[in-house]
């Protein structure tokens, strides 16, 4: 007999089915046994009778957690959770479980389990079903996305890892033993997605790990981790790019909306925008100053959030044209006001989730710009040469979906969005 | 006014229209000048009169390659390519191109550029559009699978790179030096894609990058390609997981044939399947015999791909059950004939494209598996612990895309479908 998922069980009152799944509770009351059975859809009640005297026998000797085949009758039973019980006619055990060292059903009132503690045994951390919700945001976060560089004709690019030298400054940059030699894992696809124009591909998006080697120890930093990222040829200036990712946003958060029925809100084209400098003027106001000059402390973030969301009821804001100090040689400046680039952060909920900017694609201008910034243009060269012989105008930006799916279900830390997070003290599971 | 793609063209004849690409072939003609402007989605020839003074300057002065906005008035014109041509009204220089390394329009009977070369220029080899096709063929092909994915509901997850510890072996990995300490980089999301087994997740996919330390020299070896993999849970056996991975790659395959109308073969379900030893029979007949047993070399890949084309039609071949010295630890044995494993490999077009399996979920059998092997449990802890607490039985496969595309194509090297590849000698651009 083929096995059926719970959440199907009601379509089949009155007949034989198999399930499989774990135990999720057990409870032996006198001549009955009853089990919660829990699979990837639901969870329903099984019974097992004393008359039933093998199956009795072997649950009997069954630990919580344990993954068994059940076949049975289905029944109405308006006493069960869901109205549906199974009255078990056999049952397999497929794994038997040991004492857990963490609960996977977590009572009502129960305390928290310690996070470390948790995800040193993240395999049973994440049978809790809202875990499983986290993946499948992300799953259908990502299929809106690329419903939307489906529909636009964007090309998928997989950029390496390995990368000869640092890439944009030795600092943070995991060094890795390769044969006779060296080589650095990439902190971002930047340059390669850059590549990418100058090869002519004109619309391309990367998803892949991004790593970096920072012994940083806040709620918001993992050593590894999602990057998506974008990059588009012969825009204007980046307030084209902008309006791309609004897009591609709305596109994504619908998807996760409609496919999961999330209580979530879908952002309005177009989302505010304002200048760093206004948004330090607006700051100013509420009186919240931080020392950083050109940029946002993460205070400064969450305080804007909040007056945006006040002004115009939106979770996004993107901060516009900041100061050359605080971005990298690589971003094209204002014609009008050199000391400004032609960049943008997005912020969502508090938090920055994108960095995203015109680059500057002529060759002069941008060994200038490195040179200003005290960088070696010899070091620099394996970049630099990709804007020698023709290169389009081009922008684009860097998301990073843990944040942004720590913020959309509201999670403590980025690490909870990870199927394996990794920091300065994990790497293990 | 708003940039067109040179393809539509033919929709705005008699009108004037921006153009930008890069300038594929330049063509100087007394008081005419011809170029043929290219942008990815077509080329067209564009003329420069003597009398637009300003023009015919900046064209003298350009070089192929260089990037250019074109403003001018659609024509038809039998003597062009493709029946249309632009007379030039303007051109501004985006970027000028410094003289070619490598040609990037290569002209019919010229001599190929080697390898290496052509890899150290590669933004300037992947300006042929036939480039560019290759990619366009991974974005098609991932799409295919993913609509397979969504509409049997699985969840897209993502695997780390940082290790603890080697994961199946201590040969072939790259060691990080991660802060005080050391990590590994994943040969392969085997192990977390079976944590999420262990989770409870049933079905997952995963795609990203692996990592391989090994010193090969072939046209088929990289150390860092990337890595399409899925694991499902409560199967039977690993004709399930044959099953699956059937409808996938028919999914996959017809993504691609009808969205890039590419002269392919759709796969039939149900692929040829034979064993390994009935594998050796054959290949033992034609007088084809090698030093492997229980696996096959090269030559013999080939081979037996040629003989069940011949026989079946079918550019796909199962070989299953191989013997257990040739798999690893974790493949789960035969009942009845506990020197064979419930494995395959997949062969396309004569290369190995997949290995598949289902796994041993039970501790007991596993541990002893592991140790008659000769590996020590205490290393393999991190991995056994996902057993112990309850796990389904399950089973998946490891594909290679990077391989299928190769063959798919036609291309004579596996590098030439990575974007950037990566090998012992290559860690640039």
């Amino acid at each position: 007999m083929q096995r059926i998922y719970i959440k199907d069980l009601s379509k089949h009152v009155g007949k034989d089915v198999v399930i499989e799944g774990f135990v999720n509770t057990l409870r032996h009351q006198g001549g009955i046994k009853f089990m919660l059975v829990r699979d990837v859809t639901d969870k329903v009640q099984t019974v097992v009778l004393k008359q039933n005297t093998d199956s009795f026998a072997v649950v009997g000797d069954l630990s919580v957690e344990s993954v068994i085949k059940i076949t049975g009758l289905v029944k109405e039973e308006k006493q069960a959770p869901g109205g549906i019980e199974i009255e078990v006619k056999e049952v397999e055990v497929l794994s038997k479980a040991e004492e857990l060292p963490i609960p996977v059903v977590v009572e009502k009132g129960a305390e928290d389990v310690d996070q470390t503690h948790r995800f040193d045994y993240r395999w049973l951390d994440l049978r809790n079903p809202e875990k499983l919700k986290i993946f499948n945001v992300w799953t259908e976060l990502e299929r809106g996305f690329r419903r939307f560089y489906e529909k636009e004709g964007f090309t998928q690019i997989y950029t390496p890892s390995f990368m000869s030298a640092p890439s944009e400054s030795g600092a943070e940059v995991f060094k890795v033993k390769y044969f006779e030699g060296s080589a650095y894992l990439a902190q971002s696809p930047q340059f390669y997605k850059q590549m990418a124009m100058a090869s002519g591909f004109e619309k391309v998006f990367v998803v892949g790990p991004v790593f970096r080697a920072e012994a940083s120890y806040t709620t918001r930093h993992m050593t590894e981790f999602t990057g998506w990222d974008f990059e588009v040829s012969y825009i204007e200036s980046h307030f084209d790019v902008m309006s791309i990712e609004e897009d591609l946003l709305i596109s994504g958060f619908k998807q996760v909306k409609e496919s999961l029925d999330l209580d979530i809100e879908i952002p309005v084209k177009p989302f505010p925008k304002i200048s760093m400098s206004e948004a330090k003027a607006k700051l100013k106001l509420v009186g919240i100053l931080s020392e950083k000059k050109g940029d946002l402390s993460p205070e400064e973030e969450r305080e804007i959030c909040k007056l945006v969301k006040e002004e115009s009821g939106s979770d996004f804001v993107f901060i516009t044209d900041y100061p050359i100090d605080v971005r990298p040689f690589y971003h094209m400046r204002h014609k009008d006001n050199p000391s400004l680039t032609k960049s943008f952060d997005l912020l969502y909920k508090g938090v920055e989730v994108t960095t995203g900017a015109q680059r500057e694609h002529r060759i002069e201008v941008l060994e200038s710009q490195a040179k200003e910034k005290g960088m070696s243009l010899d070091e620099l060269k394996n970049y630099i040469n990709f804007f020698r012989y023709g290169c389009p105008p081009h922008g684009g930006v860097g998301m990073g979906p843990n944040r942004m799916i720590m913020k959309m279900l509201d999670l403590p830390n980025v690490k909870e969005t990870a199927f394996l997070p990794r920091d300065v003290k994990r790497l293990t599971p």
